[in-house]
């Protein structure tokens, strides 16, 4: 499994990835799911990886290839973002139909992305493509998107991601709620990959990878747990009700 | 969907249910999803629900009928609590094997069930039964289940649910879990309902109904989300690093 997500805030885009991948329990590996392209002041693009690893790095391979040898349609060449997404899932959808049903049964060639970017004069932006090589793109009342094992993650981005927060905020919450998923999902594991990009400069930002030991990931997870029990022992106590008599359903 | 819950700690059980049902999103309803049995003195069981509807009340009926008419296997005739798991989890097969293969595309007469509870001179306990009929025990090391839409409330009853807790706490962690549920899936909605069995009793616990305008669980929702701002804005800074030279895997 996978977690990946994204989100775009006014400062700019932040981009963080787990890198654990598994076929069986007893076959992980650790594979980078964060993926730069150009960065040349002029246009970049990040993108984040899950699901079928053959497809994801054949995906990230033709990306490569094209922008090498200029090809008519690439990264490179692209004159908004939302192409570049269409490009994507394009050559998402041919990978993948290489290999469909050509498996084992529980055989899936199935990968999906997020692909974030700026191209010089446009706004940044950051886009979600499903399987079907279909996509979405985050707005500001849904300013961040999220791939793979997304669950565990996600309620504390619906409390705290938000477009005005500083980029570097939206960095530690998003490795709060990568945390919060490493600990309740074996198969999302470190190191954890962050990159931070400040709008408008096109080159690539800060670029941070916190393995298990880390110190900051340890200090981190150390402080949020205890901030959540204190948060939690400070949580107003239940009313002093009386037993309730309302008979529970199911009883005749 | 649905989300219900419970924890099994020194001083007894906890369960926790929403109310939400829906067949498609625009027919949705409301439903209990905590059902109680017996609770005499002499033995108590609580069975939470989740999965096709029309297959946990026919469960439930049967469940029922058999305690009402004495027969020779119901929950007031088992010996132990892993017999009334057996017996439930075989009835919730017969219920689902009456329509499966009969509906169209999507069908599914699945359903899981938490069966808790406690028998005279044995100690309290609960267990998770799957839609196959088999079933597992919480320890010590898990002591809680959970069913239905189960990812998004799971990380804070990883922090925080311990057998030495106090058991209103694991009700108010229980109604936390529920309301972050709540909060990122929309499938999931209250009424919330909650039992707090006390250990050696045999009777019915406290049971508590918040609906969504409840003052309680409105002044837990606040209180919670202003305390995990304050916990998130106090958590360490990211370290003041130079951007990283090593380029991201899939750059040439």
């Amino acid at each position: 499994m996978t977690y990946c997500l994204a989100a775009t805030v006014d400062q700019g885009l932040l981009f963080a990835s787990d890198s654990r991948t598994n076929a069986g329990v007893d076959q992980i590996s650790t594979f980078s799911k964060m993926h730069r392209f150009l960065g040349d002041g002029q246009r970049i693009f990040v993108l984040l990886s899950a699901g079928n690893l053959a497809t994801t790095q054949a995906v990230v391979t033709r990306l490569n290839r094209d922008i090498e040898k200029d090809a008519e349609h690439s990264l490179a060449a692209v004159e908004h973002l939302s192409e570049a997404a269409e490009y994507v899932g394009g050559i998402s959808r041919e990978e993948q139909g290489k290999h469909s049903g050509k498996g084992e049964d529980g055989f899936n060639p199935d990968a999906s992305f997020i692909l974030g970017g700026e191209i010089s004069g446009r706004p940044p932006s950051i886009f979600q493509i499903y399987p079907e090589g279909n996509f979405i793109r985050a707005s500001a009342h849904t300013p961040f998107l999220q791939i793979g094992e997304s669950k565990y993650g996600k309620p504390i981005l619906d409390r705290i991601i938000t477009a005005d927060m500083a980029l570097e905020d939206a960095a530690r919450c998003a490795i709060v709620s990568m945390d919060s998923t490493m600990r309740s999902n074996v198969t999302v594991g470190p190191p954890i990959e962050v990159m931070i990009y400040h709008a408008g400069t096109q080159e690539p930002g800060r670029h941070i990878v916190l393995g298990e030991d880390d110190d900051y990931l340890r200090t981190l997870r150390v402080a949020w747990q205890e901030s959540l029990r204190n948060a939690f022992n400070e949580l107003p106590k239940l009313p002093r009700l009386p037993a309730s008599v309302r008979l529970v359903d199911g009883q005749s």
